[in-house]
């Protein structure tokens, strides 16, 4: 019993999020951050905001974000929502769409914060198997639920499950809400978006922290029917009224003006992704499909714990998942150029070593 | 029925924070900004960190706030949480200790976030009046609850409570958690922060929206046992990883470690407070002894909500409750020196005028 503690959290195993080493130096290859910079756009409008007007309160609505993404996509800003980074959106929406006592369906190998969010809000998980390939169990995802929770591309497989599939959740869950969580989906994925328009059960989360290289900013958003949109928001106003500080509506509104500088930054990641994933072929490794950031690679005969292991005393850190199933697998965030170079070098040598 | 809409917020009514005007400029004495630009130390904190490092996530345990706060307020840093604005703390300390079903207890007249959070959080609320001369009323929130809420100074009156009433309060709950929410506190009051030692039951929470200047950048935290403080961790480790971006933290750190600037700032408040009460008090004001950066102002004869439309119309906002006991009562923030000339001006022409 922890003394002074609720009864909602007694037995609550938070998320852990990835190592941010602050002592030594690392090729950082484990919280799939982008190796490039922000736009120099994004740059120049938070030192522009950064001065005596941060005296004041930020805007609860981010309404300059909003008409910036709602420029950018094409979508009305009434059903944009933006937050504090898309892990936030995530734990708005549950609380919106999933009551206590209901069941929310995903696979078993997905964002592992999904079941946090579930325990902590009183929500049950029906945990699906995804299929020995790692694709969707589609069959599974449909029916007899109160909501549906799907990664695509999903993480850490970067597996992209078709439109088609999608389509076939949306209509086989038409009175509850299907969360498709977009957070990869610029390394080469199809986003849901164009599907919102038939389905009012859809929401589309996305973020900054990966394709627009602000993972720092903190700075998530969602698009839905404007009924559901209404729905985060009586949540968000129920908890926090200011979630986005000044510096990040500003920073993330220049991000997303910065067309160019996006697509060229996302070229590049997944040029080097191509690359990486051949020269990986070579060595032994079978690596997952990826149309995301990272990679999932797993060694016909070196184990991934060990690799894990050696490629941090190599000053090369990655992520490993000590779960059933995928752990014989290493995440390996897509690097620069550079660093891909020597992550496959070392990887070269620990094989032969073994 | 609002389709799609969880159990828990069908009936769910939002926090409605004051007005953030966006297109004609008034003087703004509605939501208790701090008049005076933030520390110059901690924009050059903001400048220097607005670069090529937004593309890595932030510290999820914001160490480097963490350790000014510590070495600011001499407290350690594992009895320290700091979150994005004091909304939040408040939302992850509602969820941390009081459990669904649970009954907290806090007065009539107080921040009108707390029935909110217990509302979204399903826990009961058991409401009691302010003495008549809006002081609290210790008796009534000793005993038979799950934990008690008090602000002090108390909003929207400004009213403090002493130091040995509080203790009571804490003596008197032994078993369950008091948060105090310290938002205005460092405009005269006195802090709970020395009791720390003695009460592990006790949760001090402040802000630096309104003293450090920096509403628009989002910064809050709380002091508490470490106990305490590992039950808001384990919340907000299972909602939010990254709630404060790059820049807040290096913004509130610096901000946090100008003690020179912020004694000043703070003092300048306090002085134009004092002369505003006497000028008020000379148009037939009663004005409620404030503790805090806002003053809480009934007329003798003219109607609070009626001098609420004629100083908007004057292009000044200030904030009106419609709610029993203090409909008859404006909340005023304490702008420059110029401002409340300005102010005192506007209102002894409408009184005149009444």
């Amino acid at each position: 019993m922890k003394k002074y503690w609720s009864s909602r959290i007694q037995n609550l195993v938070p998320y852990t999020p990835g190592e941010q080493p602050k002592d030594r130096k690392f090729i950082k290859l484990n919280t799939n951050e982008n190796p490039y910079p922000p736009s120099p756009k994004a740059l120049e409008a938070i030192h522009k905001e950064a001065g005596e007007s941060l005296r004041l309160y930020s805007d609860p609505e981010g309404v300059a974000l909003r008409k910036a993404l709602s420029k950018a996509y094409g979508i009305s800003e009434k059903q944009i929502f933006v937050g504090n980074g898309s892990d936030e959106v995530l734990a708005f929406a549950f609380q919106a769409y999933f009551g206590v006592g209901d069941t929310i369906v995903f696979p078993d190998i997905t964002y592992s914060f999904y079941p946090v969010y579930a325990e902590m809000f009183g929500i049950n998980c029906e945990i699906v198997p995804l299929n020995d390939d790692f694709t969707m169990p589609i069959d599974k995802l449909i029916g007899n639920n109160n909501g549906v929770v799907i990664t695509n591309p999903n993480a850490p497989t970067g597996i992209e499950m078709s439109q088609q599939d999608l389509r076939r959740v949306l209509e086989g869950n038409p009175d509850v809400v299907v969360i498709v969580d977009e957070a990869y989906v610029d390394f080469g994925g199809t986003s849901a978006l164009p599907l919102l328009e038939e389905y009012p059960n859809l929401l589309v989360v996305q973020t900054m922290s990966k394709s627009r290289s602000l993972a720092g900013l903190r700075v998530g958003y969602a698009f839905g029917s404007e009924n559901l949109i209404q729905a985060i928001n009586c949540v968000k106003n129920s908890i926090n009224s200011y979630t986005l500080d000044r510096l990040a509506i500003v920073g993330g509104a220049a991000a997303v003006g910065d067309q160019e500088y996006f697509e060229k930054t996302c070229s590049m990641v997944m040029e080097t992704r191509e690359r990486t994933v051949q020269r990986l072929k070579e060595l032994g490794f079978q690596v997952l499909p990826s149309k995301s950031n990272f990679i999932f690679i797993s060694h016909e005969f070196v184990p991934a714990k060990k690799l894990f292991a050696q490629l941090r005393e190599e000053g090369i850190l990655v992520r490993y998942f000590d779960k059933p199933r995928i752990n014989n697998f290493l995440r390996v965030s897509i690097g620069t150029e550079e660093d891909m170079a020597t992550f496959c070098d070392v990887m070269e040598k620990l094989v032969r070593q073994s």
